[in-house]
C-alpha cells in the first residue's frame, strides 16, 4: 500500500533512497534545509552535486518546508550527517502531527555524549509522536543503488514488527532488505567502520599491497566488534551486512569517501587541507574521537583507532604509526 | 637457530614461502617433481612461470630428489595442490629418516573423500614419522610476500607449542604469524573462501557493483562458518585471519585466481576453456563439489555453493544462476 514518507536530507544516499522509494510507489518528500537542491530536483530532476548523471523520477517532490514535508507522513528517514541529526529532529517535532515510524540511515556517534543515533532519535521525538526508531544499514553505495545495481541492507529494530514494515517499504527486484533487531550493534558496526576505512586508505596511500589492507580490515572487524560487544551489541551482527559487509565496501570501494581520506592521509596531506578540497562531511573523522573514548572509558582495545586518533588529533607521524601497528608483536588470534 | 626445512612444491606460494624461510637464515631446499624449475631456481635464481620478475636469494637450492630435499630436516612444508597431497607424502614417507614438524599451506577438501589436508598428511605419514601438523593460512597473494610487502598469516595446530615453533621460522619485520589451536576451522575456511571468490568473480563478470559483491562475501561468510561450524570448527575462526581476512584479499584482489575464473565464467567463458588457458590449478572448482557434497550430508544451506557447484557442474546458465541467487526471498539475517 502506498505509504506517505518524508525523506529528510537531500545528500547522495538520502536522494538515491528516495529514489527507490518513489519506483516502490511511495509518496515521497525529500526535505533540504538549502534552497538550491530543491529547486533542480523539482525543475532539472537531478541532483548533480551528489549524484552526477542520475535522472530521478518526476514524482520525487523536494522542500524546504519541514511542515510540507512531513504532513499527514507514515514514515520520516534521517539521512542527514550525525552532527545535524539532533537539530533536525527538533525542528521535526515542531511541525509533526502523525505518529510516523522513525528511520535513520546515517552513521556516527554524537561528539560530546558518544550516544548513537537512535539514542538522539528517541530522546529528541516524545514517544506519542513516533513509532520505534529503525536503523537501515549495510553495504551500499548511493550511486549504485541509483542505477538499480542490487544492493543488500540490514533493516533493525527491537520491534521487529516494524523492522518487517521498512523491509516492505524498499524491497524491490534490486533492493533487497534483511531484518534484524541489534539496533544497538548495526548502529556501532556502521559508525566505526569508518574509522577502518581511513585506516585502509591509509595504508593504501602508504604503498602497502592487499595483503596489508586485508589483515588490517580482519584486525580492524576484530576491535569494532570488541567494542560493541562491551557496549551490548550481538556479536554475531558484526558478521553481517552491516558489519563486514559494510566494512568490506567502504574498505574496498572507490565510492568511499573515508577510505579516500584515508588514502590522502597516507599520501602525506594534511587533514584540514583533504575536508576541505572533498566538501563533504567525512564521518570517520569525528567517529575516531568519540571511539576512542569510549574505548578508553569501557577498557577496550583498538590498536588501529588509537593509531588513526594520533595521527589525527595528536600529529603523529602516519608512516611511523602505520609501520608500528603492522608491527605490533605476532601472538594469538 | 638455523632450522632444515624441505618446501615441497614451487608454485608462486611455495617459491615466496621458500625465499622468507631463506631471508630469516633457515637451510631452505625447495623440491619440484619436474626438472625445469629446479634449474631455473639454481641457475638463474628466479621462478618466472610462478614469480615474474622476482630475484630469488642464491642460498634457495632446488631439487627434484626427495631424499635429498629431506635430508636431515627439522620441519617440512607441504605446498603442493590438494590432489596431489596423498601422493607426496608417500614419496616423503618413503624417504624420511627424522621425525620433522609437518607444516601445509595448501587449500581445499580431497575430492573423493571431503578429507582436510591435515588429514590426509596425519594418514599417509605415520606418527612415529612426524611431529603434530601445523596449517599456515591467511590472507597472503605470493606476489607481495615475495617482494617484502607486509603480510599477516594465521599458523594453527593443536599443539599451540607447534604452532609458536611455525610462528618463530617465519616471523621477521615484513611476515607476521599469529597462532590459533583450531585446525579445522583454518582449512575449511582456507579451502572454502575459494567458492566465494568464484561467485564474486562472477558476479563481477556478469556487470554487478559492489553493494552486490559485498552482499555476496557476507552471505559467503555465513554460509562457510555454518559449514565449518557444523563439521567441528569454532566459529571465531571464520572472523580471524584465515577466515575473513583471506576471504577479503581472495575476492577483491586482481591476483586471486580462483577470482578470475570466476569473473570469466560471469563472462560467458567455458569452465574447460577458462582452466585451459589459466595453465594453474583452480582450486575452488573440485571444493565446490566437495562442499556441496558436504553440505548435503551435514544438511547445511549453502546456497552460494549450490549455485557455483549448478553452473560448474550441472551447465545452468550463469547468468540466470546468479540473478536467482540475488533474488532470494528477503528475511532476518
Amino acid at each position: 500500500m502506498q505509504q506517505k514518507i518524508a525523506v529528510l536530507g537531500p545528500g547522495s544516499w538520502g536522494t538515491a533512497l528516495a529514489k527507490s522509494l518513489v519506483e516502490n510507489g511511495h509518496d515521497v518528500r525529500l526535505w533540504s534545509h538549502k534552497e538550491e537542491p530543491v529547486q533542480e530536483i523539482n525543475n532539472k530532476h537531478t541532483n548533480e552535486a551528489y549524484l552526477k548523471g542520475i535522472e530521478l523520477p518526476k514524482e520525487l517532490k523536494a522542500t524546504s518546508n519541514m511542515a510540507e514535508a512531513v504532513a499527514d507522513v507514515d514514515a520520516v528517514l534521517f539521512v542527514v550527517p550525525t552532527k545535524a541529526i539532533r537539530s533536525v529532529a527538533k525542528q521535526l517535532v515542531a511541525v509533526l502531527e502523525t505518529k510516523p515510524v522513525i528511520i535513520h540511515a546515517s552513521k556516527g556517534f554524537e561528539q560530546e555524549t558518544h550516544k548513537r543515533i537512535s539514542e538522539i532519535l528517541e530522546e529528541e521525538i516524545p514517544s506519542e509522536k513516533r513509532q520505534n526508531v529503525v536503523v537501515l544499514s549495510g553495504p551500499s553505495h548511493a550511486e549504485e543503488l541509483a542505477v538499480r545495481d542490487i544492493t543488500t541492507v540490514t533493516a533493525a529494530c527491537e520491534d521487529l514488527e516494524q523492522a518487517k514494515y521498512v523491509q516492505d517499504l524498499f524491497m524491490n527486484d534490486y533492493f533487497r532488505i534483511y531484518t534484524n533487531t541489534d539496533v544497538l550493534g548495526v548502529e556501532t558496526g556502521a559508525a566505526l567502520k569508518n574509522i577502518i576505512a581511513l585506516g585502509s586508505g591509509a595504508i593504501h596511500g602508504l604503498g602497502f599491497g592487499d595483503n596489508a589492507k586485508a589483515a588490517l580490515m580482519t584486525r580492524g572487524l576484530a576491535e569494532i566488534s570488541r567494542l560493541g560487544v562491551a557496549m551490548g551489541a550481538d556479536p554475531l551482527t558484526f558478521i553481517g551486512l552491516s558489519g563486514v559487509g559494510d566494512l568490506i565496501v567502504t574498505c574496498t570501494s572507490v565510492h568511499s569517501r573515508n577510505w579516500r581520506a584515508g588514502d590522502l592521509l597516507g599520501k602525506g596531506h594534511n587533514l584540514d587541507e583533504i575536508l576541505e578540497n572533498m566538501g563533504m562531511i567525512v564521518e570517520g573523522v569525528s567517529t575516531t574521537k568519540a571511539a576512542y573514548e569510549l574505548a578508553q572509558d569501557l577498557n577496550v582495545d583498538m590498536p588501529i583507532t588509537e593509531t588513526i586518533y594520533n595521527v589525527i588529533y595528536k600529529g603523529q607521524d602516519v608512516k611511523e604509526a602505520v609501520r608500528q601497528l603492522m608491527l605490533r608483536e605476532g601472538r594469538s588470534e
